[in-house]
């Protein structure tokens, strides 16, 4: 990888590229459990666990929250004379920040990128100058787009929804912005494109035509996926599922959701899941059962990779550092083929106190070796069968005989009826839940 | 309707049926609102909310909850000799219940209403028996059944699932006590049959292999709509949506989980919800956007009546009291074509410390007054269309022209994006929901 | 009262002052309950009710959320020059509001009402500024100031709090910007001083000295109250808990932890609480316990008047329009002696999406109709004593003999427990919760 | 330690004592991390832990929950002609268990260990004819009496509360229970005396009285401390917070609360906390919050070790198993001086489809692993000082000058005030906090 950012200022000075230095290291600007290089179940850390950076957290957001205004000062925006140039400083920084940091992807929304300009066309105009920029840069760095997306939550134009807007309008406009982020994302090389609906829903029920609403969304999603298809776009579709905030409620609640949604409309060939866990977390779901939940159904796609705050009922958006959640969310991932076109996007921010800058590296830093030893602890899973063993056998009796009939269809209530005449001690054999938890955790400490 | 308990023990003496007084009377056992012969947008109150009475909670709970012993005393249970004479003794307190209570429906499960022996086949034979009995009873007094179910949660049995479970002999097992309660029920002309899926579900993800205990689930309910077809039964089928308690995760988590169930396996012509309050709440959703969200897809079907605690986080089954909530479930009701074959099923318990015989009554007349109430408030809002006409003006853009090509699919994105070329002021319009809310506040108090 | 906008430019052009015209009108910006001159149990609703206007939410807040921005646009912003014109026309607008409405009082943070500065003493300057001509219209109008209190959670520089922070520095800041607002509140006839600590707290406890912040924030707030009883203030001083957000805790959690805190610390003589429903939630208790339960410890003071949302984990300050809710709120707060330093201000904010100047006049006359229709309710509950009689009734044990000894303290362990001797009965008493439940509900449903 | 249940009936066989086989072991019935005579900080790890088994949960609970009977079989009990011999076997069971487990202490309600009688003499007999044998138990084997407390929340008698029913026969009733309770503990030698308040709060406030309630239940704990001491012992009483359930609101909802409580009613002497996992989830707190509060406020004293599952709202009572969770208990607990005559007593219940006789061992290892895990890192973090030296030098301010000066109170607003004439920088100092959390994972995996 080429030292992009030589011949640029330099936005993080100071800060060398990140290597690892093992458990043992003091050092918080290295690597404790990610060595990219490393072979983990016959294929690379790097290539197994595709770290992408998110634009807008890192990049664009400045540490405002409802109650307070900016903390974050960004260099790359100061030094600018024009939203232009502040867009291509921010390139520069955000290139800087990817081979530092050794992240293989970032992902992005158009607004993150370029700023909206007076009319579609110039909006357009300024996303797809800075795309020529980010183009060169990739082919630079080496770098790689896991996924583009549209921002069509911030205008107060969408206040009232996108796709799902009562005003025809309104709908026109996101599509229009749609195609443009899906242009953005071909030419960008991205595998993936991804929505995610935080103004598709509703503020309230007693205004909304929940129908017409929902036709509308899957509407719009058909016609995205058919132009994209027949530019030739190969990537995957993502839906992110989020259950509330900033609206009251939103359509894509949860994977369950989702996953109706997508085969009643006829999507879920092309539409995947982005999951992440602090929305699994609002949604009432562990992170590990959103992603199990949408593998066994064929829909897992990519992860938002973070964690929220149980005992704080919005979206922390913290940098992911439970060991145990990323053993288990591997495991699922593992287990379902691990990614082929997703990855793990760093949807997390610093706090809104951690101002120097060196802490946007560590914060990436801290979830990267998490999910590394998360890789690690997941493939000992599987590699000696343990868990998947006692599961397999626990549904043992369905393997052959009657139960294999019964789960082939094979049978009437009354026959399967005939079957249960005697009580017995049927159904009194221990879950083992205690066991398996001790096992999981034997895992972990043994990295 | 037949004095029905002359000649019976009473259970209840000292109450006589219960009758409307009016808003104004503070004689607590009457009706303030409830006058079920009373017209409301052209039907009778009684025929509008078909008010049901629950088995379990209203005969059979003892006032037990995780950290307390029973404070409930049946008399219909201390007074009998072996365990049938009690079931047929509780007979006859349920519908000495139901008659001065002027409820015109019951439902139960299996399990209430009689026995377990000691092999399925006498568990049948218990159940029929006292089937037989209820039979004469609804006939005497003209309560009728409105739904019957199987208590597939309480046994030992049944810890691991029922119908999920993963031994295929517990499979079985349920299979042929679905069997017998649909036979129950078709035998009580019962207007519906219900799974609610208390055990369908998941203590621990670590042992458990979701994909074949849905398809099992799936194949349960398919089969068991097959037989009760087979047999004639004409009633609706529901499922009982619930997130968690007794399981960590429940299956039949909200209504958007169930309907993308029901619709992947090819189970939504003959499934309906029945949705309760407090199932709702725990699931992250508020009662009208579970009523809501079925009406849209086509699935509602029946109510189980009664409220939670927001502060609390378990289900507490509490008699409705909102004024607020029962008008707005009333008013998505009627909207999605008032009850069919479901109706107002009083899920829900008295106290644990409200030992009193007539608190049972006063909770269910508390209950009744609040859907009566909302009810009337409910037809106000229908008949006036202040909150419709509001909603239908919302969504004008896409009634014709463009907006109305694009809802019938008629547009590409590339089309649809031409028609979004200028951001003018589009979407800025108002959701007009403080407005809206105080409407619904003012049909409430103007009774 | 003047109609003091005239003159002025008018802000909120078509609006006349807002009047009663009872409750079957179908005027949105009409009074259904609140007819301020009205008696109720021997006193005017207006004195009663002392509605108060934030001047935050209502003339600073923009309708930005943490994923979009502005949609609230100010004419009173719009057509001025500089910051501290701005702000001037922003007092035009606030008092055009509060004369339109009706409303007795309004509550301010220092930086709603002007510009912070370059300096301490320039942010002085604009505020006393300000002030000096809010001073001139109240005078005007007769609308008064019911609480000051200071911004100190929007600013960096209180990132890590404010009175709480870890550098000495920011708390001789903290204090500079007390003593000013303080002195602001003096000057304008302010009825009481609040605190609200959004960043008293913590992000992390990692980085935290819990003992050394909450003396910190004791120090202060006990310096605060000498320098305004020095200065002659005889109003009271606040405390609003709330249990997280922005922080993720705060050390103002609930009534109980302020109780335990004002008392440890000696300020429980000159501090009261000013309890917010939507805290009282977040908190994980209905705003009717907190409110009894600081009326309990002689701690009520004064109430910030909105409602959350039980199924959103945020601050959501809607305006409230629970007509249950707010009938306990006036029957705890009227029990407690009513409001004398206190007010219901409406620390609540129109929907993002509810861009219609009309709407905050609606959603004010929604909120102050509930808590006017609940007054109405409370004082029926407290005239007929219905509620109270029961209460006292099922404590009378405790009024003489053994039991009133006992409750004296004359009493030792073996004594007492000499008394139970015989199990019997004891204790099996009905809690009559549903009846009590049912007769509030009439009381409502009968105004 | 003596073999003690040679001679017995053994009624866990097959299970030998269990022993410390490390981290590579995959014995499910060894120990990998609590090694009891390892010295870990100058102390040995058993003399740190102090481990105790909860009676109730271990020997008495059988499985049942709201929406199921009995799973869990007890030998103990079924081969008893008694409940006096049903008591005796239960014993035996019991102290088989601690042995085989080698924890240190137990701690029981006076209705776990023997029945309730007829009347509270006999009750009284009853129990102090098992607590006879349970002391031959302790001195046989070396187990010890970690606290006794009196169950006064099953019996329907206290379905209203106990100290603070609303009759006064039942508070009599709960004095005398108390009485005999502490009469046990001092016989066995117990190192504390625990009130849980299970019921010791309302199910609604329509019909409680706050005021006079909370001071019956300070009345009683102040009489049943002098009593104690009147009778010599040099115990730690125990106050155990939990918000809610049974009851809907509980008045020891948490540590805050509970702490100003006991200073105002003059108890904050001879009361410590005793906090459980579980309950500082339901009360919205961390466990490290609720320990890191006690501990600043020196109020700190035992530990009930579980975990909650935050995705439900109940008392899941789990067994420990989150390392991070135990390493920052630990940490908390150690920085408090570590247990006195407090200890982590397992107030955790296997699931209740554990039904093997293992299962019970399993769990309690898995969650002794646990804490034997925590206990070694946060000693490493208490001995290399990173994270305490961090917050340290965050405070320096305050250490010396005027920031000390303010800390000792020796400063008027005005003086502070004047501190603070220019905002520069001041606060925009990083809390590092994701740095922090990176080193504690560190801790963690190098264990």
């Amino acid at each position: 990888m080429a030292d992009y950012f030589k011949g640029n200022t330099e936005y993080f000075p100071g800060i060398k590229k990140i290597s690892y230095e093992g458990p043992k290291s003091d050092n918080p600007l290295a690597f404790k459990y990610y060595d990219p290089e490393k072979t983990v179940g016959g294929k690379k850390m790097k290539d197994h666990l595709r770290f992408a950076v998110a634009y807008w957290h890192s990049f664009c957001a400045d540490g405002s929250d409802p109650f307070g205004s900016a903390t974050h000062v960004h260099p790359w925006t100061a030094d600018a004379s024009s939203p232009m140039e502040a867009a291509e400083h921010k390139l520069d920084a955000a290139f800087e920040f990817f081979t530092k940091l050794g992240a293989e992807y970032y992902c992005f929304h158009d607004r993150d990128m370029a700023p909206e300009g007076s009319s579609p066309a110039e909006s357009e105009k300024n996303l797809m100058a800075i795309v020529a920029k980010a183009k060169e840069r990739q082919k630079a760095t080496g770098v790689n787009l896991l996924w583009g997306t549209a921002n069509m939550f911030n205008h107060p134009r969408f206040m009232n929804g996108a796709a799902t807007n009562p005003e025809f309008k309104v709908v026109a406009l996101a599509a229009s912005q749609i195609k443009t982020a899906i242009d953005a994302t071909i030419e960008l090389g991205g595998e993936g494109y991804t929505f995610w609906g935080g103004r598709e829903g509703y503020m309230s029920l007693l205004n909304t035509d929940l129908k017409r609403e929902k036709d509308h969304l899957a509407m719009i999603l058909t016609m995205a996926r058919d132009y994209a298809r027949g530019r030739g776009f190969k990537g995957m579709f993502y839906i992110e599922p989020k259950p509330m905030e900033p609206s009251k409620h939103q359509y894509d609640f949860d994977v369950e959701t989702v996953a109706g949604f997508l085969r009643h409309y006829g999507l879920d060939k092309d539409f995947r899941m982005n999951i992440e866990a602090n929305h699994a977390e609002l949604a009432g779901h562990d992170f590990f059962h959103e992603l199990e939940t949408a593998a066994s159904m064929g829909l897992f796609g990519s992860v938002d990779a973070n964690r929220g705050d149980p005992m704080n009922g919005w979206d922390t958006d913290q940098f992911p550092t439970s060991y145990t959640e990323t053993a288990l969310a591997m495991y699922a991932i593992l287990r379902a083929g691990g990614f082929t076109t997703g990855g793990l996007n760093f949807d997390a921010k610093i706090r809104r106190n951690s101002v120097d800058p060196a802490d946007l590296f560590e914060a990436h830093i801290g979830g990267m070796d998490a999910f590394a030893a998360g890789l690690i602890a997941a493939q000992r899973m599987i590699d000696d069968g343990k868990l998947s063993g006692f599961v397999k056998q626990r549904y043992a009796s369905f393997d052959s005989g009657e139960g294999a009939k019964f789960e082939k269809g094979g049978m009437s209530l009354q026959e399967l009826a005939a079957l249960g005449t005697v009580y017995g001690n049927a159904g009194i054999t221990s879950g083992k839940q205690e066991r398996l938890e001790n096992i999981v955790n034997q895992y972990l400490l043994n990295l």
